[in-house]
């Protein structure tokens, strides 16, 4: 599978990985599972939206928010295969933290904007486990944040 | 072990498994893992209890709620299992989160709901490590949701 | 590796471990993995510091408070391998949740004070993933709230 070609077919470009803002690393390997950083929806060096959803942000704006945190999981997990896809088996469980107003419950909506673009790219190996909450805060005031774990042959 | 009757002589009933509310699955398998979505106290259709814990829903009250939530991850890994209990081994992770108040203190009260169900469900094989917190909203308004992580034999 | 010496060079104490305030336990094992409940900063049988960052706590003391953690979570499985440092591998996964004011944006900051630590005693193998988010509530008022994957030989 060409990871780049496919996410070109679905309108998104698949970026240089984005470097951890802090002192961790994107992806750790153990065994044969990945497991990715948060991550957050930066597109060229910039967020792609900031504050809470509803009232600063949209649902539609933070789902697509949440699909730019898939993206550049994509890239963090591209760079650690250093493009050798065909390692890749399946997505197992994807963590999605939205920046909410108190009592927002918009959550599977935006997490729908990561959830549906993994299904898209990896067909049923794409499917996983979620877990969605609201929060009040999130890094450099993100609206949303995505943490993956993937299965890799080894 | 009958799940089933386990849980009535406890006071639960085991429901016909929850859809999940958006796109993705209720659990993913990778290896002898079981990774269960985040369930939200769902009972006959509708959840026990929306808002926050303590203005809006008690500490007792959400606890309950955790416990459901508990019961519909069981439903979902029967569903898995097709009702072979015989493979499960233990439960391994459990995270709570419970919609909360600014500053409330009483998530592991609520937390507690979940975790004395599964010790009491599966004695030694059910005590997990655990991580409870509080947010500030959650899917459909949820009091809590509560995800899941299970060994098996394969 | 003697790990209470190590920590004792960077100025820090190996504690007895803290026990959990409630129904689960500090470590689970699965496989080779081992995953520690979520630590709060007790010392010496009291949190660090307790509310909101920055309104309480500033982003400095909830570093520490985040290290702290770290440091809990070390004494948990200091204890699980009865004290047989050799047998561990590497820190996975770390999972931070900094009870927040609205918007604030420092939870990376907070969140250094245990990933800098753990690769100060771990090197290389005590790099992880991470997820840092902001919460409005944590158990006890803790300011922070720290949850470890780790990998052992088996």
């Amino acid at each position: 599978m060409d990871i780049q070609v496919k996410l070109q077919a679905l309108g998104w470009t698949l970026p240089e990985p984005v470097k951890p803002v802090a002192a961790y690393v994107p992806v750790k390997q153990a065994g044969d599972m990945l497991y990715i950083s948060g991550q957050l929806p930066m597109r060229g060096g910039k967020l792609l939206a900031t504050g809470a959803v509803p009232s600063a942000v949209s649902v539609e704006q933070a789902g697509e928010a949440a699909g730019q945190c898939v993206v550049n999981a994509l890239a963090a997990i591209h760079a650690h295969l250093n493009g050798d896809w065909s390692r890749f088996m399946q997505v197992v469980r994807v963590g999605v933290f939205v920046q909410s107003d108190n009592g927002c419950a918009g959550q599977p909506q935006v997490a729908n904007g990561a959830s549906e673009l993994l299904a898209k790219v990896f067909g049923e190996a794409g499917r996983h486990a979620r877990a969605a909450v609201g929060v009040n805060a999130l890094p450099l005031n993100a609206c949303v944040e995505v943490e993956l774990t993937v299965q890799i042959r080894v």
